[in-house]
């Protein structure tokens, strides 16, 4: 037994369910007794066919994806996807793009290469990102080959808690940050992407569920490898796919089907644990006289929380005094500055109630 | 103490040295005594930044990387380079290609998609890919941007024991299959790459070594996060690392610095027990009349050895027997058929022994 682990705030790659890691340690060298770690069995064997198939099974069944969806196991992380989703999306046409925050103002600066981009919404202010433009007043072009929103901004941590009205235009949504914390209408989308390092697995796996309509229109330079249509023709294995992150993505699919709180099941039970831990930290933070967020209270995330000391001069002990606490990662992004506590599923109310103790416990020491 | 493992033929993903996957397994739940797991690290924090440096400094030191060059760690694997390459250095212009299998086929293929590609030269004949052809008649364009090669041919078994002579014009290898089981004259090339997943850690990682002069000239439409310009900007950070990966990969690195053979050292001993390993097998396929290998002695690969039964009718009683004894994944190719032992670095020459003692007792039984 290992002892009491710290709690790990990192916005990603993030912390892993201990159940999991406990469990790929104990079949590192011998996956269910074919004496090979998942690490060294082709991908084309019968027992990572299994483990794909598996882990493709249990996505679809936790986010009741429909049939006429592919699910693809990609690399390169969200940043990759803002020229993949154009390479594929856009017909070198039109794309409209919704500005709430760093990840989709990176998105569609990429996708600018590669289209027609046209800002239907940004809510950049003096004060940086902390709101979601009136959905109503969106300027969306009826004719764009889609609508890109980022669902979840990691940075900012500024999160949709309702579905777009794209008005019929296809919506692309980077839910990289907060995809399996909660329960999606997946048939409201055309394409979900999402890097696995938050809440799915390690870095280096990324994950697509795109409509089988929408694919095979790919721009001619995009890389096969990049291609939708070829990726879910070959069943995600054109090339050999990041096998080991698929594995541990596989495991923590499982964890999450394992969940249980409040009476709820599965995803049920990991949305409405997440929505008791963002309660209870945005709840201490709005109490309090020493810390501050900047964040519009209807789109404040559940999965990354930044907040500020009023008294900036605090923060180096704050972080000190955090870690000795066991409490690690909580440094604010540099473009934000301040703290960030990224609270995803694998981090439990116990992590969250102990960074909340120990907010109060520092605003005692010096508010 | 796990028992003894089978051997492992596969072609990859392959083998990963024993001591590697102990070590894993037990740093899986904290490393070093952080209290996270490497893959719950930011990438951005003092731990995996000492991981990553540590795996860049080792592999430098092993190849003798010249200052001159970057070394990135990207993703997508050999398949997604195929795109990448000429992305960033065919200037949309020629390049010229070698095809002795059938992934410098593939190779080709792709970049057509974004320059001007010549074949130099082509080994298919009738008997499919087992031959270099003579380097003094390849037709190399004097204006191309680069020659590609693939130096190592996983599914062919065809491998250079030579640095080709490209004229001046820079030389690009693909070199998946056998990077890191022997000595490179880095400063004849102007650019490597390989996926990870045959001698150096698990699937989704990526090596590119490339002469630093050689970039900022990506066309328009390469994605930024596979420009190697921006990547080595970047130090590989520009989107997320495949961490994990690459924490595995720095773990081979360190064996094999630590290997010992025949009085050598390190990477040395490693090329001089790859060579042990290919005599003991080739030597006892060239002996046997139930066996044959078509492979012109030349272009023999120490590290993926393609071989038939003269009756095919005997390969699913061979796989059989062959798994019962412990030794897997020796079915061949699909595109090659028979059978195929890749018998890289994590492949000890005990267990090569084990597959020649098989071959000959299986012939007696069959003969």
């Amino acid at each position: 037994m290992v002892k009491q682990r710290p709690y790990n705030f990192s916005a990603g790659p993030a912390a892993i369910p201990e159940e999991v890691l406990e469990q790929a340690a104990a079949e590192m060298l011998d996956w269910h007794g074919c004496g090979m770690s998942v690490m060294e069995m082709s991908h084309r064997g019968p027992q990572f066919e299994s483990i794909i198939a598996q882990a493709e099974a249990d996505l679809r069944e936790l986010l009741q994806i429909p049939e006429d969806y592919a699910v693809l196991f990609m690399q390169g992380g969200a940043i990759a996807e803002n020229a993949i989703v154009p390479l594929n999306l856009s017909r070198g046409a039109k794309a409209d793009y919704v500005v709430t925050g760093s990840w989709s103002q990176k998105s569609q600066q990429e996708a600018r290469k590669y289209c027609d981009v046209h800002l239907s919404a940004s809510a950049h202010d003096d004060q940086g990102y902390g709101s979601i433009p009136d959905n109503a007043a969106w300027s969306i072009r009826p004719d764009a080959q889609y609508l890109h929103v980022c669902t979840n901004e990691t940075i900012d941590g500024v999160e949709f808690h309702f579905v777009p009205d794209s008005r019929g235009v296809p919506l692309v949504a980077d839910m990289s940050s907060h995809l399996l914390s909660r329960a999606v209408e997946v048939s409201r989308y055309a394409c979900i992407y999402g890097g696995a390092q938050k809440n799915i697995g390690p870095a280096g796996l990324t994950l697509v569920i795109v409509r089988r309509d929408l694919l095979g229109h790919a721009l001619p330079h995009c890389p096969s490898a990049f291609d939708y249509a070829v990726v879910a023709a070959n069943h995600s294995m054109f090339n050999t796919p990041p096998t080991y992150a698929i594995y541990i993505a596989g495991l923590v699919l499982q964890w999450i089907k394992r969940q249980r709180f409040d009476g709820l099941e599965g995803l049920a039970a990991v949305e409405a644990r997440n929505i008791a831990k963002a309660h209870l930290l945005y709840d201490a933070l709005d109490a309090s006289q020493l810390y501050e967020t900047r964040l519009a209270r209807d789109c404040r995330s559940r999965m990354n929380v930044p907040f500020h000391l009023r008294d900036t001069a605090l923060n180096t002990a704050f972080l000190q005094g955090a870690e000795a606490a066991g409490l690690l990662q909580l440094k604010g992004h540099k473009s934000v500055g301040g703290m960030r506590a990224s609270i995803y599923n694998a981090m439990p109310l116990e992590g969250v109630q102990a960074l909340v103790n120990y907010l109060q416990d520092f605003e005692k020491r010096h508010g």
